[in-house]
């Protein structure tokens, strides 16, 4: 595909098309499940994990996993995993206090006539995590999720993790221990959502549901907004690469494929002015498929939504990009510095050759849960600020109600609202 | 009402219940003019503006609000008026300015072997702000939405109102010149969002839709949100004074009134532990009342959603508070930073006896869009955050490649996910 190609654009909109809309079928399981755990709480739940996980307990207390069952599984796990997953968890951490005190601190400042004006930023109380179970068990979701909710100070983080017939993934639990998850419960679906946001005999209320999960999930965070917090819907997982021709073109192939393995869905696209690079990378695309375990995957996302793209330049490129609002956006050019500045929308910005997105995965620092589906428009990866709030500060003192007072009595006159007005006429001195 | 009285808990939960559930009549009809617009875009927003504002155009183009137009409005003010908007939205802009330098601004470190990691803060392309027309036309709204958008630096600031049978109100149009805003319509309703999440002939797409407005525009916003980012839907407007006694009763029952008057759900509620006191309130309440043009309204919010209650003590109703995490929360105490640091949620605090919420609401500088049905708990007042969004930036170095890839090979394999694993490695020295 070349953007010099007639049809070129219309050809890569529907490339790039993707449809958030759910079945009818699911909206209706996900109310009549939700409605359950609000009237009946604890009993529903402990239903519907019967129901869909095959999983038996006599009580919700039984599904609580202690903080004995997560340090055992991280104890019992080989030591190249025990350190792997200890020094990402650092790493992770390390960032995110640097994104508080970038961005997550209290300020306040006082005007010449004493009016304090400010806003303090304070931690949620409770959080709850969704974990997914089953073959999209991510333990690095969890130190992603629990660490920026860590590093704020929410007082109680409390992660759910579907255990399909009593199978846990001891990875995910040894995460939520070096997280510093502070409770577990063995549930999943919306009805371990409508557990968190209602709240059950045995599951705490939660005041933010964060964490990515199925459809069921996805739909039962949505019906829940509002009465507690929640973080973006994810669509499938994409990554864009420009290239300037200057890195290997197998290093290329495969940041192409550590998208495309996720899912069939995934999007996994590749834009670069020069015309034999393309074809190399094709060449690298062709030979080191077979290589791969998840090969079938791969294949059907590259072939179903893949794209490799001759451009008529890097400049083009990056408005292309701009226009797509990738979720990861690679720049494997030998000058990433010059392209980043054109750069505006993107989950995550990977720079330069040894920047391969996995790496940012698991375990340079950032958050790997981004915004997906052209979403970074307007949205920005988890971090530590999803889980703080900010109240705004005023103190107005006697000299400042003299002159605010007069503004705010005008404008309030004006727009119809005498108590408004009447309220600061009253703070007026005669 | 007091706290010591029994059934005190069921009784004021009772008066704080609060349902957003919306009419299904009314999400149907959203839906078929959100799909007319999709669909049939200038056409049938001109359909709609004729059926619902009565108010007939041959075009769109005519319906677009010129610089002039706004400019004219704003030069036909009084004196009064026009120094009032000018010097409030100087305050609201210079708040929000040291708001976006206290934590809108871009960061980045280098790791010891040369890894760069930050976030990079940029502003939204374009803006879309919900303005109502009618009883609820509010030009303080028109600033407090489009200056934090305006500071963020967001490159189109695109403003939709209702012009009923072709009612224009010149402090709206005023505040939007004052404001900055770029290009306005006369549209509203359901179809102007609409018009804003997919874009017409006429109307701009926008990336985010901010600003209040009735039930059919808030289940509009709620069906766009993915398409287009957007802020809260607020519900009722909400004050809490927390009373020590020492403010005058009449300046507290007019702060209570302030609230009330915005409509029949509004819910204004006294917290104070002094008996005698909370009489006064109600003494100078019953006198003040008839004063009042909006005395209907008033009177139907206090008496049906308003609450005076006796506490135990001024600890107690801080904790209360916290329940409850109030919109608007004022400590009318001489000792206002005492209690300050105990009051955890809310969305603005106004401390001390000069403070009232009405001095916010206009031109103190912070913003008056604030949380509301305690959502406090989790979420934050507009701000120049709402309109900006952050992308992760990493350029791991040669040497960083070493010590993160073996960390993320081994994380990726227990993941089963092996490309991820392999792009790690390949870039590993042999």
């Amino acid at each position: 595909m070349s953007t010099a190609d007639a049809g070129f654009d219309a050809a890569f909109q529907q490339r790039l098309h993707w449809s958030a809309d759910t079945d009818a079928s699911i909206e209706q399981a996900v109310t009549d499940i939700l409605a359950a755990v609000r009237d009946r709480g604890d009993a529903a739940v402990l239903e519907f994990t019967s129901r869909f996980d095959g999983l038996q307990a006599n009580s919700l207390e039984n599904l609580e996993l202690q903080a004995a069952d997560l340090k055992a599984a991280f104890d019992g796990l080989p030591s190249d995993q025990r350190t792997a997953l200890e020094t990402a968890a650092a790493r992770v951490r390390s960032y995110h206090e640097a994104q508080k005190r970038a961005s997550g601190e209290s300020w306040s400042y006082r005007d010449a006539d004493g009016t304090l004006l400010g806003q303090k930023v304070t931690p949620l109380d409770r959080v709850g995590i969704y974990v997914p179970g089953g073959k999209a068990a991510y333990p690095s979701s969890v130190l992603m999720n629990a660490i920026p909710a860590q590093v704020a100070g929410v007082g109680e983080i409390v992660m759910v993790v579907p255990t399909p017939r009593g199978e846990r993934n001891p990875l995910v639990l040894a995460a939520a221990h070096v997280a510093g998850v502070h409770r577990a419960f063995a549930i999943g679906g919306a009805q371990a959502v409508g557990a968190l946001a209602y709240g059950t005999q045995t599951v705490p209320r939660v005041d933010k549901i964060t964490g990515p999960g199925n459809a069921y999930v996805a739909s039962a965070k949505r019906r829940v907004f509002g009465q507690v917090g929640i973080d973006m819907i994810a669509g499938p997982s994409e990554i864009l690469v420009l290239a300037d021709g200057t890195t290997p073109a197998d290093w290329v192939a495969m940041d192409l494929f550590s998208q495309a393995e996720h899912d069939e869905l995934a999007q996994s696209i590749l834009l670069c002015p020069d015309a034999a690079y393309v074809d190399r990378v094709q060449q690298e695309i062709d030979r080191l498929l077979t290589s791969l375990p998840r090969a079938r995957i791969i294949a059907a996302s590259m072939t179903n939504r893949g794209a490799l793209i001759h451009t008529r330049s890097m400049d083009e490129a990056c408005a292309i990009s701009n226009r797509i609002a990738p979720e990861h956006l690679e720049i494997a050019s030998a000058e990433p510095h010059r392209w980043e500045p054109l750069l505006k929308h993107a989950g995550a910005i990977f720079l330069g050759a040894f920047t391969s997105e996995s790496l940012g995965d698991y375990c340079a620092g950032p958050n790997h849960v981004l915004p997906t589906s052209s979403t970074a428009r307007f949205s920005s990866p988890l971090g530590v600020y999803d889980f703080q709030k900010r109240s705004s500060l005023i103190e107005v003192s006697e000299q400042g109600a003299q002159s605010l007072g007069r503004i705010a009595s005008v404008l309030a006159h004006g727009e119809g609202l005498q108590a408004h007005a009447r309220a600061a006429e009253m703070r007026l001195k005669p």
